[in-house]
């Protein structure tokens, strides 16, 4: 198994007449720098047997500022809206509004594992820069994938973190059954890793917003695409008891990205709209959901917080000027930023479930791909196509 | 004119088939205890003369206990969504999470008039039980109605506050051009007040969860009903630039009440649904909208936080148990919670713009009704019903 | 009885020796283009009727940006250390880390007369710019007075507001039983209105942090000056009963201003600092007291959200740049800025006790000023000096 | 080396007169069930060598109900002071209120291998309970240790997690140079970890409020003990540029346990006054340091969520009650148990400044203890004795 697979058709190449326009590969990638590397862990099958298998997990990570020569880091907002899952290094995004290195996302008790990873990754990669005394709070999050993975097994292991980040790339991206989305669930079929952007005109210039979802929530009653609730007439026409076992738990990780200069008050903003995309889908949003939101800008600005480095209190020489620049974009601006959010957060999470395939975990545990051709047949009869 | 004229057909009855089973009033009044009243202030035509008029606005007053005559506080929860908006009283209900006397809801420019009359009202009610040296924080939201009324004219006053306090009640409630609504806008047409509930069974008993909006928020071309582009295709159609002007600025408060046993954190938990209801109307929330929402349960607690009195230090005697018990809903059964708070808000702000009537206001700027009959139109297009 | 009455000497006059270096005035008003203006109502004797008197009260206005031509906001920030009082206009704060127009501080159950009045100020003062269809969300704190005045008589009317912002200048400020702070009690004395401020050199250049507070709290015991335990002695030695009725409740309100050019979220972390000064004075952070903090700076920055206006989107014409630039300090020169924050928020407390003189209020309660003379022998005790 | 060495005197021991009545131990182990314990892992001497040594740090565990052979959460609160640091869980916590498990504290760039080393222990010991589709959200903290200690070693394993988590044990518990405290500075002297308790009445009954610190902060001349200057005094007289570098860098975790029942809200609000605490000891709260507060209650309960389980939806049976019932101390009472939390924590630090003794680790970089001696005559100086 390859992550970059022979891919299937995505949601816009069915004819789902989504709004807006996309970047050139439809991905988080869009945003200029931004590279996604996955790290698939697919093995044996049968019984679980805790420490052996079967194994269906992995790693996906996201580098705001692909593998640069230099760390520095991105301006970042968050939202918590709800707080059921774990999302790593939220403290500091949430008070100072910037992070360095990657955001790696995995299933949930392979946050340990990851968490390490991206250190040794930061620690060798940039070692000239930071040397012994630097720290960094690495931003991992995470969702469960142990209907079909053996996740106290603990296969994932920080070297396949460091596999992740290390062969993170740009363009176009494999979707579905793929990284930390390889064993997850959505809407009782078979989830995963998704994205999607958009272009906007913004004065004189073109900007991107990316969105990456690992999606792994819902309830099959509960889908709903482009208006049209799918989900309820699957629900009403097959037996899907034993895909929607524990129907709702889950979570979703949303990373947001943009090439648009912002300050991480907007970022924020940004990252609670991630819920009106989510909502799109259908969901109210279950108890048993961990669902955070990340939002991060790659603008290059002059204001560039330095690695914290735990012996040297840096001076400024009376020469030098302590304040930096931050260009944002004006307020009144702001809406059409939204609406791309919002948009390619839907889009992306549609994405994940139609690139997602058939798949058999533990126990003989199957996830169904939602069926194109039955979503399309709905489609029509709602109108929208 | 009165607060509760001849009601035009509600949502429901136009044959939208909203999910979920509403109370008897389809209201937030079905929530046992909980009154509503209206101050609607309509007066004067013409060219806007600040402090003369025309006036269109008022106050509206949710009273989570009624008329009760003893002050006790209800629990409590927020969401701030957007914060481009007021809503008095947050620290406290934020931190500690209750809050006593009424909720009220006016025009941008009269928070301070009813923030008085709320102080007024409560310390003269109350006067037996509070005395002097209580103080109250109270709950005041807004909406701005300036494209219609003379905002800046201060025409409501802290006895219009009283008024719609005291002339509260439970039962079927007026929607629409009523009270704080009178002068509100929503996706371009004449928007304002509105309610809805749901009815749930938790265990061997019913509870019930009801909604109340100001609603003034949205651009005509994202109006979504039920899932059907609406906005859009009335946006194609018409030439509604005049109703436009300012698009998508505006605000919307949201009250929700409950019976439900619940503590403060599941109470900010479903303030944070409420996004998902929003959401299902089709906005993106936009920059310049104050999006606030409050939500409080009005089960009867033996925990029961006393006002505040600068004098006296409450001592508890030796014989006396200083703990008070709080009944909640186990953690497990919050998302059918969670499900009508989503469901009645998003049914609550279709009543209000299938309520309001079209209005002249201000220099004769006019906001036109939802046309009912287009609307249905368009639902049936889109395979709804 | 006039605001600005002759002064009593302050604390550094007194010879206590606050670390670090203050501005000319050592108050508030030493940032640049800083004003600060009171109304002071002090009437009537005697047994309290409601609507007659006595009055102790009044209204505190500080505005950032002065009787500036142009209305323009600042980048602000805030902290809630304990919610049981009211500022208002938090939200966008909050959110979005600005605000436009004076702040004021008043009584408790005078928010709304004040909230209008800022309103009423705003919407004249810059009528050419905002015309009707502008909205403006004021900044109004408060902190309980009703020990000393009649604070359900609603005294405070909003053009005492409009007079306190319209005579607020720069320079040295009164202290004490002024504007807002006219019948405040702290630490069972006389408390109320007081400042402080510090010099620092960044880079190059020199730069201001001020504190203002409004100071209504503490238990006598718990006073704490430069580290000495004053109020554990003045308790023993002393019947202070009366003073010390309901101890500990009340409230502080702290406002920070500062001409360094910081980010909005830096500026929230100014305000979290707040607590620590707060904290050097000895008290524990009680229950029944409102304690909310706001920090702003002033410099010049080339973004300038604007205001909002209900009837035009702004749009960006395609020769223009729809972004400004935000100078920040860079954050490794953020503990100096914390330190002034801490040392001027304790300073400016000290400030208001020492400044603040014996004052009978309403049924001829009584609060002492602190006796310098006492406080100085103390200090010596304690070897500050 | 034992983790439970002979021990030095303690604070109090010595004659420091901190306010309040401690628990037997004076340690967060007063509070019943709570258990502590650490692995300490101190290995070679000389240069650095990533990956060999030497070693400097280890692993605390906080064990809210001890080894109970019942997995129950924990009602919890947090405080987020300056949040460039770690502690994992806390959306949930923040959100919903409460944590399953122990609390571990480690170095900064442990903290991947002791997460996953409390799933391990928590998976297997509590196995037939949760079985495999069970998900646990591990509550870990950080502080720097790489002065001393090769922290990019990745020393720490998660089995040292796993042995800290076992051994951990009621009654008197070790301070200073142990578990995750090894290798930290404080104020410039050897820091560590240190605890504190406070007893309070409330009613009939008596209660416990402990606090536990990884001190890891500070600048030599802000140190405050009791409110003396000892900070400035030991500055003046000695050199200690050294182990001054990078002052103020560094981090505290502080962990509060009561047994008192309260709230989740209630519990935010106790965590939020651990900055008072803090703030006695003299910090500023610096840039560098990531500041995070944990407090939980370990009252029994009869509202207890149960593990989050993946394929089980939990039902409620017509004749079960889906209610629990939360006791809650009332409002009024609150203040005590702030002070208990102030007064706990500033002892803490000084616990944990008392009792670690000089360390030489990498590259030669020593630490000296705090000069006992010196102090107490400086706090003679003062008259605090």
């Amino acid at each position: 198994m390859t992550d970059h697979k022979t891919r299937k058709k995505r949601a816009r190449e069915l004819g789902l007449p989504f709004p807006g326009v996309t970047g050139p590969a439809n991905a988080i990638t869009d945003v200029g720098g931004v590279k996604v590397g996955y790290k698939t862990l697919i093995e044996g099958d049968g019984p679980l047997v805790v420490g052996e298998g079967p194994v269906r997990t992995g790693v996906t990570a996201i580098l705001p500022r692909g593998h640069a020569k230099q760390l520095s880091p991105v301006w970042a907002g968050m939202e918590n809206f709800n707080g059921n899952g774990e999302l790593t290094g939220s403290h500091w995004v949430q008070q100072a509004g910037y992070f360095y290195g990657p955001i790696c996302i995995t299933n949930s008790h392979s946050v340990g594992a990851v968490h390490e990873g991206v250190i040794r990754w930061v620690t060798e990669k940039y070692y000239e820069e930071v040397k012994e005394l630097f720290w960094i709070l690495p931003v991992v999050g995470e969702t469960f994938d142990g209907i079909l993975n053996d996740i106290n097994g603990f296969h994932v292991r920080p070297e396949h973190a460091i596999e992740a980040i290390s062969s993170a790339k740009s363009g176009p991206i494999a979707e579905g059954n793929v990284g930390g989305g390889t064993g997850m669930r959505c809407y009782a079929h078979k989830g995963g890793n998704g994205t999607s952007s958009r272009r906007l005109q913004i004065g004189a210039n073109e900007y991107t917003v990316g969105a990456f979802v690992q999606a792994n929530f819902g309830r099959l009653e509960d889908l709903t695409v482009l208006g049209a609730p799918i989900g309820r007439e699957l629900a009403a026409e097959s037996s899907t008891s034993a895909a929607n076992l524990g129907a709702g738990h889950g979570s979703i990780i949303v990373v947001i990205a943009t090439d648009i200069p912002l300050g991480p008050k907007q970022l924020d903003r940004m990252a609670k709209r991630v819920t009106l995309g989510l909502g799109r889908t259908g969901t109210p949003g279950q108890q048993q959901s961990g669902d955070v939101f990340i939002a991060f800008s790659t603008a290059e600005q002059t204001i560039a917080p330095k690695p914290s480095n735990a012996l040297v209190t840096p001076t400024i020489k009376d020469d030098e000027e302590p304040f930096d620049t931050l260009t944002c974009l004006v307020e009144e601006q702001m809406t059409p930023v939204f609406e791309a959010v919002v948009q390619s957060t839907e889009e992306a999470i549609i994405n994940a479930m139609i690139a997602a395939e058939d798949m058999t975990g533990r126990d003989g545990n199957f996830l169904p791909a939602l069926d194109q051709s039955r979503l399309m047949t709905l489609i029509k009869k709602y109108a929208i196509i």
